[in-house]
């Protein structure tokens, strides 16, 4: 037994620190006498490979680790720059962390015994009732838990839907979305078909019309971001709305509402879910990689009620994917209020950022165009024409990193390519926001020449 | 105001028993006076669609919902059985809630702020740390953190493996296993290679000559359960372990270690991971589904260095699956040594209920053999030819839900069927496993005349 420990700690698959277990129970563990291993400890203490301390038990001691450390691998894809004004990700210093512990420890508390054993894979019911509660609510959605089918996110749920087999052939789009998203379009085989783009938002007027949405074999399905414009930041107009909603209905399809940040709308009311005009022809996607933190891997779909069979089929017999712990937190963090209390502070958080953007860009920057600001964690800056690469390009040399409109745009986009910087103002924490507008500012292109 | 609210209630949109916002927040919120909000609700009280009440806030009044309630779903497809002695799921009334939920609160109030941006795919690094070390000290793997990729269940990781491109062609396969990870395996395009099976495991003895494993283009990875065949039993032997790693090295392959209950060995020291012996050859594969629950979604891959990078390049960019705050409570529960003190718990629990039902068969039904007792979470009761399906039916009629062999077996396996039961100990809670015990020796066939 010493030989088989000593030969651990020598070849480094018992780490320096290690501490070893407690004498007694490894020896019923092993089914040996206790003054067998109390025996080996002692053996290799002596022999200097572990040390015993009063209190912190019997550990490998500390030396030369025995294999060279390999070089640490890269991020997830964030390169360190200064100042990160990316799009998309809200500020992870504000995370809820006491709240959300809160929560997590009473749901876990108090759960029944069945949410440890496998779980459905349509949700907790507490999370589903919750959400339908909210929803309501918040958004406007009309849905019954029995609607609900969480999952790890929206990508997730573009996948259940696409990859999973409910939905099939082509989608419509808007001509500017994700890459991420039309990547999970493409490697699922699905055809996108992009629309115009106006001041009332996605052209979804054309789609009873356009050859690829009203033909026998044409799409039957329309992505959309009805609440904020991803990323060019309008809210869908109610013509358009009910455009949408009447072909989808006309046609036995569907719209898929992406609500990726519809909780923050600044200066009125938030814009209700397209989803309550039609939710038998609306399937909504939400998550709380927004809201909360991306992070925390949950998503949901509100399902016409007969696709509900369709997606929990293409899900499988089990729960693979979320936890139920960050469920059942989730559902009480609702329940609770400290959801909407979270929500209520990161809007303000958010919407005096926004105001500090526009200020800032009207007072050095006045003839850049800032549009897309009544909602969202991000802004889009009209640029001239063809300036739009040397900007991001002069951005990256102030240290900030953003994103052109460019990387937005469908390829087969009717519309021309508008030169614009997407600006993400939820990233930073609080006390780097300033100095990153400041940066921003002196890389933007200067005033024409009058 | 009042009238959009009023008819949010009567449309269902607001559920009976919904919590409105206080009108404070609300009316910052939406930009309105006071007592635009205070007025709508005192409106909405007046007419009895809204009730206010002292300390419960102002909420939607209880009424007739506005729609039916539609008929529940079915669960995840475990039907009520009186017994459960299905295999591979561990009592969830064991699962450890308090010391789960003051570890996750730990971690959760402990963790850097960079926790809750979008995470890195390979998994939190805390988690690898305590998961490199554990795995070395507990089941013999040689691993730095950076060889350990996070998924969410050994599911995911062999969805990574084989649908992520990191491995192709065929695969060979012990000829007994989960349909499920077959399934898996079919949905990627992978034809899988049953081996033959003896006393002393899967036939890896076969792997270099059987030409579906040695010609130029047959498989170069094989899937094995070397602690304990599944769902047979037995430990894979010393010989056969050594000849599986020397056929990986041999033809630039690797042996896929499915690891699903090492660390439940009932009468001698765990069995160590054949990883130990050729890391650079071995791919492991590990969760907590066994050990936990499986309603914590979180599993593991530990890697040969050059495999790092594709399973990487597999999952994406960003962590879209696998929870953060599961991985940091996980973490904190592993370096706190509360997942060894539960890990010993549930050891002597399982090993008591073996025992039981060894005791049981001897007294009841005496010439049935009971093998693969060793370890797991589950035996296999030897049956004699063509009676498996009438005992599993029988045992269905004493309220006994479990599976036959058959299930299990490979359709292409060179081994003759053998009739046998596969008896799950762990899943029916502690109170529970007598009676069920009782029901199955009762669906057992009787003994044959003498």
């Amino acid at each position: 037994m010493a030989a088989a420990l000593r030969e651990a700690v020598r070849s480094g698959r018992l780490a320096a620190g290690t501490r070893l277990p407690p004498y007694r129970s490894l020896a019923v563990d092993l089914g040996v006498a206790r003054n067998t291993v109390a025996d080996a400890y002692a053996e290799l203490v002596a022999e200097g490979w572990l040390t015993a301390r009063q209190g912190s038990g019997t550990r490998v001691a500390e030396r030369v680790a025995a294999k060279p450390q390999r070089v640490p691998r890269k991020g997830p894809g964030r390169e360190a720059a200064a100042h990160d004004l990316r799009q998309g990700q809200p500020d992870a210093t504000s995370f809820p962390r006491a709240a959300w512990a809160t929560a997590a420890r009473r749901a876990v508390t108090a759960a029944p015994h069945d949410a440890f054993a496998p779980a459905n894979p349509q949700g907790r019911p507490e999370l589903r009732r919750a959400l339908a509660e909210y929803l309501a609510r918040a958004r406007g959605v009309s849905a019954s838990p029995e609607q609900i089918v969480v999952c790890a996110g929206f990508a997730h749920g573009l996948r259940l839907l696409f990859g999973g087999g409910v939905l099939s052939g082509s989608l419509a789009v808007e001509p500017y979305g994700l890459p991420f998203h039309r990547g999970i379009l493409a490697d699922a085989g699905v055809r996108t078909i992009p629309l115009g783009l106006d001041a009332r938002g996605a052209r979804t007027d054309e789609l009873a019309s356009h050859p690829g949405t009203s033909s026998r074999r044409g799409a039957r399905a329309v992505l959309l971001t009805p609440a904020h414009q991803f990323p060019t930041g309008g809210p869908l107009h109610p013509t358009r709305r009910a455009a949408a909603v009447d072909w989808a209905r006309g046609r036995d399809g569907v719209v898929l509402e992406d609500d990726y940040d519809g909780e923050f709308r600044y200066d009125r009311e938030p814009v209700g879910a397209v989803q309550g005009l039609d939710p038998d022809h609306v399937v909504y996607l939400g998550s709380v990689s927004k809201s909360l933190s991306p992070a925390i891997r949950l998503g949901w779909l509100v399902l016409p009620p007969h696709l509900v069979g369709a997606v929990l089929a293409a899900k499988g017999l089990r729960e693979a994917w979320t936890g139920v712990t960050d469920q059942l937190a989730l559902a009480e963090f609702i329940a609770s209020g400290q959801y909407d209390k979270h929500i209520r502070r990161m809007r303000q958080r958010y919407r005096a950022r926004r105001n500090l953007l526009v200020m800032a860009l009207a007072e050095h920057a006045p003839h850049i165009r800032v549009t897309g600001i009544a909602a969202g964690l991000h802004a889009v800056l009209r640029l001239p024409p063809g300036t739009e690469a040397a900007t991001v390009k002069a951005a990256t040399w102030m240290g900030v990193a953003l994103d052109g409109l460019a990387m937005f745009r469908h390829s087969g986009s009717p519309e021309p390519h508008r030169d614009g910087l997407v600006v993400g103002y939820a990233t930073p924490p609080e006390h780097r926001y300033r100095p990153a507008l400041e940066a921003l500012c002196r890389a933007l292109p200067p005033l024409p020449d009058a």
